[in-house]
């Protein structure tokens, strides 16, 4: 593959996600910190009105607008899908005679630690995952294999990924978690350095990651009302091992009801706020290795 | 005081604060478990339009419209305007020959475990404080000494006052603070079974609680954007002693700014999410206590 030339840092793709945006002010304060060497660096705020109303979106959750067909569809034009097509064709045209790299920074109240989420398994991104998890121990890595095409604002790149930090509340910073993340985008920002010297570490290893494999949603009523909440014993687990039988869910009157799988799993995105309304009260995955 | 005829519980006045909305629909389903012998308790959602959308308002805080003046301005006409006054009016009219006691259920992104805001000191409330801080090791007492007139909810009974849990993010249920939270709602209803009942214990007590005496608002630039987040030192730190020249902020370029206060404070509401556009980082109060 040929060397990087640029490395976009989206912020705000959801507006009441502080961390990135705030990271992103800073780096426009200081561009030299994230300057290097062998290719640019620029950070974009992706939905400025979102961030200002400090709310999520304002028509409809835009990491959800990028599909090919949809970003060509005219008859979309709710403010997120017309932000989806200024940003995609903006970043296309940017990238033509470029190796891109786009970066989105996102934020969660599950806590995800430090994760970088993979849509594809393309060998550099392998490369770079394994490199950040062996030297961030709050790293992990998720691999979501998209069924149909990708709708996220980081499938624009062919080496786009997605980082969420947590666990935090929507429209807060939380200083230590700032400091994490700005460390991480470091590491990556030195990563593209080394590999475009040719010097980054090309001997094999081992790379955990953790593998999609379906969504659970709340209990809900007929009216699809929640009628349960995360289990006190699962809030704040993410990718610890969950096993058949282990409480998920508490019932507002006071039951637990049990993971009803066959296998061991390790969810993640427990209680994030912004899938209430989505459907999904956590994602669950496989624990897998891969030899790269 | 005569007894207490009536309690209703005001849950959702600000909509992204679920604990006490879900809270509320537990105590619909099942109403036994709110009642008692001596007086008829309700539930009511203040603000059902900004719960449906999971935000805070939809145009302006519900919580800050409940001023007389307000209410009797005809030009002020917003949602939560309109509510506002509706609400009053519903709640002065069915209090008309009754006593009765306002609960205002809310949630923070602060540090704020089971906290009590009383606007006023009142003999009944400050006998009710003094019993729940005996009864339950996670209350707090605040006490808010309005300025002018006061503009919240709970206002509008003589016998209204907040409680304030936390931490838990925005349109998220915590489960272990949901069940406190409902514990202490019946330690309420208990506690005004017995006054009604003349067995409450009268006996000398001292009440522990904070007083407010300031707000401290981020570090901002002349554009009104903040410079600063609160110290990691400090994060989660609610009710704890701060003294002069420890960190409170840590500005984005990591370096720490130190209170410069002149004697010990105890910092509430610390990095609460609704709060950053108020200006507010923090509220400083006053330990203090009081033979009752």
């Amino acid at each position: 593959m040929v060397n990087i030339n640029s490395v976009v840092i989206a912020t705000g793709t959801h507006g009441n996600e502080f961390t990135g945006i705030y990271l992103g002010k800073k780096f426009e304060k200081f561009p030299n910190i994230i300057q290097r060497s062998s290719f640019e660096t620029r950070v974009f705020l992706s939905n400025p009105k979102a961030f200002a109303a400090a709310r999520r979106y304002i028509d409809k959750d835009l990491n959800r607008c990028f599909a090919k067909a949809d970003l060509q569809n005219p008859q979309l034009a709710s403010y997120e899908d017309i932000l989806a097509k200024n940003i995609y064709y903006l970043l296309k045209e940017e990238s033509k005679n470029q190796q891109q790299v786009l970066i989105d920074l996102h934020s969660s109240t599950a806590n995800m630690q430090l994760t970088i989420i993979l849509k594809s398994q393309h060998p550099f991104l392998l490369q770079l995952a394994a490199e950040l998890s062996a030297i961030n121990p709050d790293v992990r890595i998720c691999y979501s294999q998209p069924i149909k095409e990708s709708n996220y604002l980081c499938s624009i790149s062919e080496l786009g990924f997605t980082i969420e930090v947590g666990p935090v509340a929507q429209a807060v910073l939380n200083a230590e978690l700032f400091q994490k993340t700005e460390a991480l985008i470091y590491q990556v920002l030195d990563y593209i350095e080394s590999y475009n010297q040719g010097v980054s570490k090309e001997q094999n290893r081992t790379l955990t990651f953790y593998q999609y494999t379906e969504v659970i949603d709340y209990p809900r009523n007929e009216d699809g009302e929640i009628q349960a909440m995360i289990h006190p014993q699962l809030q704040f687990r993410d990718y610890e091992p969950l096993n058949p039988g282990e409480p998920i869910f508490l019932t507002f009157d006071g039951n637990a009801i049990a993971y009803q799988g066959t296998s061991t799993v390790y969810p993640i995105f427990i209680n994030e706020a912004a899938y209430y309304e989505k459907g999904i009260a956590m994602c669950l995955t496989q624990k897998k290795t891969l030899e790269i």
